[in-house]
């Protein structure tokens, strides 16, 4: 053991140790951990040392669900059963003192940690405290690289980490990013992980060309510089591919889920085989060497829900070091140690080279020519977008519990809590999860754990509204408003609306209820009259319903939100029966516009023919429609690869057209004449029975509104199917596109080429399809065509000017990576296949200022208001209007994240929302003042933290990489917090609610 | 913890504390061991007991060789590893002193022992002094029932309890017989456990309809009298039928090899099911309890090779337990706990009812109406006899250890054993060895095992006989002498022939050696004149050869050993060149005959057609073919059985005649006039190009013996071929004929019958199968036709007269029973088809002195002379003739054991060979003098031991099952040992060479 030199991290007691409280509080430990780089085995400087890994990879749902696994239920579709894992790694950790455990995914170790004794987990404590049990990655959840939204992503890492911290202190805290799995790489994780403190990261999958050139190159260990606009070495991260994915390497697998021969040692007993393993395994060590740089080398030993017997693995693991080793007298030059990801990345470091450095991202990734990994972009596009809202609406119960105080957690209307949403957000951001490529059955119990944390958060709502307003009337939530649903609106003759901005600054929004009456009375906040009209509800929208609502018409209204705040709008029926109808316009009109855009249509076909911004005088031909690529069933010459739901393989490059004309294009027009419309001009094509799109221009928006309803797509003809929604346009685009990073900073993209190698396209377009998490753009020199999407979604631009995004997927076979059913999806409500409905947002800017539109807009979208309603008339006294905030935040800021930590203690997140020099205006940095953030909490006093909240930022000290660690410009007082672009900052605040 | 009763039982301080040793040497115990009985949990008088015995199922060879299983290797054919198992199972028994397990196959508990730490040692002890680890049945193996040999099953029982025994003293005691998988039951193998000592007997395999009444009549609980001879009770053995097979419940398996729902008792996860598993536990023990007699029912929560993950099974069972019990406090009056089957069998004894008696056996068995488990009689029968006589080879082995004294291990040979031979033979008992039923790497396995035994004790065989004769010339094996090779005796012009008697009676013995001269002079011991003939190594013979071996002519002589030792010929050629072949008689002779036996053949045919016993003037008509029956493939309207290596079932229940006469009949004249052939005669009958036979009637002999010889059997018709010889005679057998068990007492067969229910014969040939062990007959008042086989077969009576013995099987399908392969047998010598050679042995008599013959002629089958050669003239100070004995022992008395068992401690095993009534002469009680036994002992002491010899006799005290134990009449003194008949006793002899 060594010296003790750190003190356990005991958090609630360091809380307020930093600056603003002074005087740090202390601890002389009892005991003295050597947990972390000190409790790594001694390695021999003259050897090939061969670093043995134990571990497990629990995914957090994808055959099973979630509890399935932790429990070891259902065993008859795959057999894993985490409570026996870590039952049975604990005991055998306690054997021999030289074995190591790593354990990745905290969802599963804190179902298992509340079931054990004090004894156990005093037990656990100890074999953490001495580095035998390390955790690595830590978060809830092995999360998606390419379907996560980096608010949510944050979120469960904090919330795995935080477990982590407050129940085994500063040992507990990984040192290691550890993503084996997940199918690609973002920049945007990389970034994360290194502002979350990690020393190093470590993964599995890349694509085959890239990896088979690093081999030769010897450069699977390198250095990413995560961020164009962050500061290096803020953003950098070591990164290391693991050599066999997150296998054993051949005939080394001793699990009991393996066939792999055990090392038969007893000479009385058949088949001694020592001296042939000791051979095929030192003859697999200098193999691996070859292809690394140092003498120093990696071999993860294990896999899948692996080690429920750890016994099977450690007995053999302990034979195989001692059979090894000992060859060490016969002049081996192999040595073999018990070890962890941590303590490699140790070594690794201390041989102190320059590693190579690395700038894109690891999209798309294909295991072989014909197997690109881009199908999942896409796959469950329903699942993609209740995890978004739900994200929406996590983001907003977060700040209404601050908001709200302890009655927001017990008030008027019960028990609320934000935990379970948390929770079921935190399991939903795995990489089986929102990444679609679950079981059905396992996507169904996610999307139930998402409705039930609703459930919970309703109440916590509820209960803060409630107190915020003064008024302890009913509150009804309507979930089904994108398909025109809400029994309240339907029926009641007077009701109120509440619309609650999460966003820190104000918004304005138009709301569409469906409703029953002709004419209604509305008034705001204020008492001031609004405008509203009364519409039928759509043909696409009925026919999605299936019975589940019955207005016949939506009543429109363009509402307004302070920041961190709701205003209030009471709504009163005028008149019963249908409207009259709108008198169509004697012919189809060819235009609309509003102050900023104008739209035009071909006569002919009804579809979109240009965009213009009126307020730059740019225009640009524009015409979109909708195709389907036809999914390889794998009867094909060259490779047997089927489109799953993983991988994206069409069977011909050329999608098939859904229809060349919109079946009829009616233009309404509502209060004021057709083209200039007051509130909105809507257009209602149909494509075809199964593809119908909705085309909307607020009155007050920037962005061009086309809303695709996609499904059920027919199958019938034996064809899989994955639509797409494509823009054609005049831009020059020179093969060049543009994608998000998990929502955050942009990439740029070309055809058929890859940054870091020289690529052979074997799939034209699968191969240049990448993931869009928030929004895509192409540009030229004058212009810039952006789509915000509302969810993550596959896409690509495979001809100039083009850009397709990816809507829906329907597919008849498996593809053979793993979850052994075909993607297609049905439900009770769809039982002929899912129906999905969706928005995209297209703007058009020049490129200098395309990011002053966008980022707000996308914003908006990921963070939309939450509307509930009361029925009847509200008590006089009634708060009709509030905001959380002393003031509007600029521009630039983003309240990344408002949540109650302690009982004394919220956790805030100020992000600067803009990349360096995306925009003039805002891509400089900006300072907020904490103290005069919140109008209902006193500031106490603020600790800044890593981004993951588990340690305070003073005390992150990385391992440096050859880079000097610079010190942050100061803030201007404890208070006055700035912030450049893209960054994100993380405070505890103590607070005392006014 | 009860008071200490028992000592520990060391067995070295103990061994001498009997009788004739005077004052028994007691040890104060250090710790006081609860095993046993005493160990018991409490159960609850008024309820429902259900008792809960973990077990797992380890077959000793199977899919797997024994080592192969013991590690876990080959885990691609079966998930198998009992090393995992036992480590596992010690490590969850020591977390909750209420679990128990028991645990039976000693041959892995061997190996695992051996491989473990003092430290794990004595926690292993400390579990089984707590009766929290049993060991239950404890031979090495679980045997086969219906193919072993007693004498065979008695030494690996003898060894496993052994080793228990000195391992773990008297809580290493097993007391109950524990053979759950065996297919079908010997009432041999339950009078051998009853002198065992054990209390009781549990199995799991029975006929179905059997079943299904003994169900309703609640007679799934007996005692079963298990010797028609021995007075009761000690025979008699109590004998439970376990409710499923020995599988858990269905629903209750929680073993990492099922799929059975786990139980989720942590409300805050999903799927919490313990109210589901409560009430589907509560209905199946509720259920259980109607078919059992009393308030207790015994659950076995295990099975094959189960238990590697003990975990699984133990935090599964310890949450019923508890909710199951919890409900006792709302009414329930189900009481579950952890117990053993001796727990079991305790509490079925307090209840102290009156049970059913049973005096048949359990054979055949069936488990379906078209599926009996009676192919695996005869399956592999090169297997069954290499098992044969390597337990032959073993009992000479032992006892030429013994004669031999140390010098037997470590003499001018090297170092011999006995040990590895013990071994090997001990695992061939196995239920999946000796059976015929494992798949063929692992027969193969079975077999090098033995062939590696064979070498072991050949060395201490050649320092034995090396020190008993005085010379130390090499001493040569041949084990090909049964198809005529030995390439000394093919060589040599001079060579002395070895023929060690392991019987305790002097035999005569005809011998049969490969030559390639003409004519040789032969010496006995005395040195007197031995006549010898020498004949054409025959058309059959050359034919299996296979080139390893090229002996022209074959010496025949006749020789002759004392009892338990040896006599010396000495061999010289004469003349070089081929015989002159034998003047064929004119015309193919109809009869040959010696001064006991006389028998006719067809001349047309010539088949036998009629068999004489001359000394008692009695004939009967008496033909014998060969037929095969078509093995079914499945595809049977009725059901799919196919026949395979554990189930026989013919497509139709006509066999087909493989041919209708000889293919031609040679009688060779030799030495004498053909009708008073002086050494023998034979006959080659050519049934077909894949079946022969050469009769022979030796002169000394009262059997007529038939060598048979199949295969290649055909498959090029694909069609699987069951080949038996019938003996069709005039014998009036109305029904019935007689089979032995296990070489021992014999039990009556009546066709289409069951002695304890009312059979529905669905199989009219499968279905009136019975194993053969050693014999069988059929006789009316006047004649009774006797067959002595070399190796167990299948055989029946289907028709008055006739009796049938399945010789060889070949079959294209597998069963479905588990092994996975048909049993289709080839090996690098015989690709197109393994050969087999074999004898029967008739002989004909009045029933009352049928046994006279059949007892002491089978005896010479089993333990046959073992004939080694030196090469050369002998030196003239050779002692040529050697006996261990005293004097020859009286007919009815079988030296059943004659081992090594420690420094100065010799096992003795003495038989009364006769069952009671079945020899006017023999049939009686018989006394012999131990001190006058052994020619080279003396004797110092005596102690009686059980059957097994881990028990004192005077200390087995065996549950009463409501039967007075009777007091044994007391022996004339220590050294005077009566035997009634059937009766084995067992002797621990304190020698000392003389």
């Amino acid at each position: 053991m060594a010296t003790p030199e750190y003190t356990p991290f005991v958090f609630l007691l360091l809380l307020f140790q930093s600056g603003v409280w002074g005087v740090p509080v202390c601890q002389t430990p009892q005991e003295s951990p050597t947990c972390g780089y000190k409790s790594c085995h001694a390695t021999k400087p003259g050897m090939l040392n061969v670093h043995l890994v134990p571990h497990t990879h629990d995914d957090v749902g994808w055959l099973k669900t979630v509890d399935q696994y932790f429990y070891g239920d259902r065993n008859d579709i795959q057999h894993a059963g985490v409570q026996y894992i870590l039952d049975s790694v604990v005991d055998q950790l306690l054997k021999n003192p030289d074995r190591r455990f790593i354990y990745v995914e905290t969802a599963f170790f804190y179902r298992w940690w509340k079931q054990q004794t004090d004894d156990m987990q005093n037990t656990v404590k100890q074999l953490v405290n001495e580095g035998r049990l390390e955790f690595v990655n830590g978060g809830w959840c092995m999360s998606d690289e390419a379907t996560t939204h980096y608010s949510a992503v944050i979120d469960q890492m904090t919330m795995g980490l935080r477990f982590l911290n407050d129940t085994f202190g500063h040992c507990g805290r990984p040192r290691v990013a550890w993503h084996i799995d997940p199918f690609g790489h973002a920049r945007e994780h990389a970034s994360m992980f290194a502002q979350m403190g990690y020393d190093g990261f470590f993964f599995g999958r890349l694509d085959y060309q890239d990896r088979n050139r690093r081999m030769v190159a010897r450069e699977q260990e390198m250095l990413w510089r995560a961020s164009e606009s962050l500061t290096p070495p803020m953003a950098d991260l070591f990164t290391g591919i693991l050599p066999n994915g997150y296998n054993p390497p051949e005939g080394f697998c001793w699990d009991q889920s393996c066939d792999d021969p055990p090392i038969r040692d007893d000479p009385d007993l058949e088949d001694y085989n020592v001296d042939d393993v000791v051979t095929r395994f030192l003859h697999i060590a200098h193999g691996q060497a070859l292809v690394y740089k140092t003498n120093h080398i990696i071999m993860t030993m294990g896999s899948d829900f692996q080690y429920e017997n750890a016994n099977l693995w450690y007995k053999n693991l302990d034979k195989l070091i001692r059979y090894v080793n000992q060859m060490q007298s016969n002049g081996s030059e192999v040595n073999v140690l018990y070890s962890t990801p941590s303590c490699y990345l140790q070594e690794l470091h201390r041989v102190n080279l320059t590693w190579p450095l690395k700038g894109d991202d690891f999209f798309p990734y294909a295991d072989s020519a014909h197997d690109f990994w881009t199908g999942y972009f896409t796959s469950r596009p329903a699942l993609k977008r209740y995890e978004r809202i739900s994200n929406s609406y996590l983001q907003t119960c977060k700040q209404l519990e601050v908001l709200g105080g302890p009655i927001s957690r017990k008030g008027p209307f019960g028990a609320g809590d934000s935990e379970t949403l948390k929770k079921a957000m935190a399991v939903a951001q795995h990489h089986d999860a929102v990444s679609g490529t679950e079981k059905q059955h396992v996507a169904n119990d996610y999307a139930r754990k998402l409705a039930n944390g609703w459930a919970h958060c309703q109440v916590l709502v509820s209960n803060t509204l409630s107190s915020l307003s003064g008024s302890s009337a009913p509150r009804v939530y309507c979930e089904h408003l994108n398909i025109s649903v809400c029994p309240l609106t339907e029926t009641s003759k007077k009701f109120s609306v509440n619309v609650y901005n999460p966003l820190a600054r104000p918004v304005s929004w138009p709301v569409r209820l469906p409703v029953n009456g002709t004419a209604y009375s509305i008034s705001d906040a204020k008492g001031k009259a609004v405008d509203s009209q009364v519409v039928p509800v759509s043909q696409a929208t009925a026919a999605v319903r299936r019975g589940r609502g019955y207005a016949v018409n939506e009543l429109l209204f363009q509402v307004q939100a302070p920041p961190l705040g709701y205003s209030t709008y009471s709504v009163s029926l005028l008149q019963n029966g249908p409207p009259s109808p709108p008198s169509p316009l004697p012919r189809a009109p060819t235009a609309v516009q509003n102050k900023f855009l104008r739209v035009t249509f071909d006569r002919e076909t009804g579809l979109l023919s240009s965009l213009s911004n009126l307020e730059t005088q740019q225009t640009v031909k524009l015409s979109q429609n909708f195709y389907w690529y036809n999914a390889s069933d794998g009867n094909n010459s060259e490779s047997i690869q089927m489109s799953g739901a993983y991988i994206f393989r069409p069977n011909t490059s050329t999608p098939f057209i859904i229809s060349k004309t919109s079946l009829y294009l009616h233009v309404f027009q509502y209060n004021s004449i057709c083209m200039r419309p007051t509130k909105r001009s809507r257009f209602i094509p149909w494509f075809s029975p199964w593809v119908s799109q909705v085309v909307r221009l607020y009155t007050d928006s920037r962005a061009l509104e086309l809303e695709w309803t996609v499904g059920p797509v027919p199958i019938g003809d034996d064809l899989g199917k994955e639509v797409i929604s494509r823009l054609d346009s005049s831009i020059n685009s020179s093969g060049v596109f543009y994608t998000d990073s998990n929502g955050r900073e942009v990439l740029q993209r070309r055809k058929d080429y890859r940054p870091t190698w020289n690529l052979r396209q074997s799939e034209p377009i699968a191969g240049n399809y990448y993931p869009i998490n928030s929004r895509a753009y192409i540009k030229d020199d004058k212009d810039q065509l952006t789509v915000v999407t509302d969810r993550s979604q596959g896409g690509g631009s495979i001809q100039d000017g083009s850009l397709e995004i990816m809507l829906h997927r329907r597919l008849l076979y498996d593809d053979v990576r793993g979850v052994g059913e075909p993607l297609n999806e049905t439900s009770d409500i769809y039982p002929e296949g899912l129906v999905v409905r969706g928005r995209h947002l297209l703007s058009l800017s020049p490129p200098a200022m395309a990011a002053d539109t966008h980022r707000p807009l996308a914003q908006e979208v990921v963070l939309q208001p939450l509307i509930t309603f009361t029925d009847g008339e509200l008590h006089p006294s009634t708060r009709l209007e509030f905001s959380g905030l002393q003031a509007v935040l600029p521009p630039a800021v983003h309240l990344l994240t408002v949540s109650q930590w302690d009982q004394d203690t919220v956790l805030l997140r100020l992000e600067h929302q803009y990349q360096a020099s995306e925009s003039k205006e805002h891509s400089q940095p900006v300072t907020v003042n904490l103290q005069k953030l919140f109008s209902t909490l006193d500031m106490l006093g603020v600790s800044e933290m890593n981004l993951s909240a588990n340690q305070w930022k003073d005390e992150m000290t990385r391992l440096d990489w050859k880079k000097p660690l610079p010190k942050r410009g100061g803030d201007p007082s404890v208070w006055e917090v700035s912030l450049k672009p893209m960054e994100i900052r993380t405070f505890l605040l103590r607070v005392r609610q006014r």
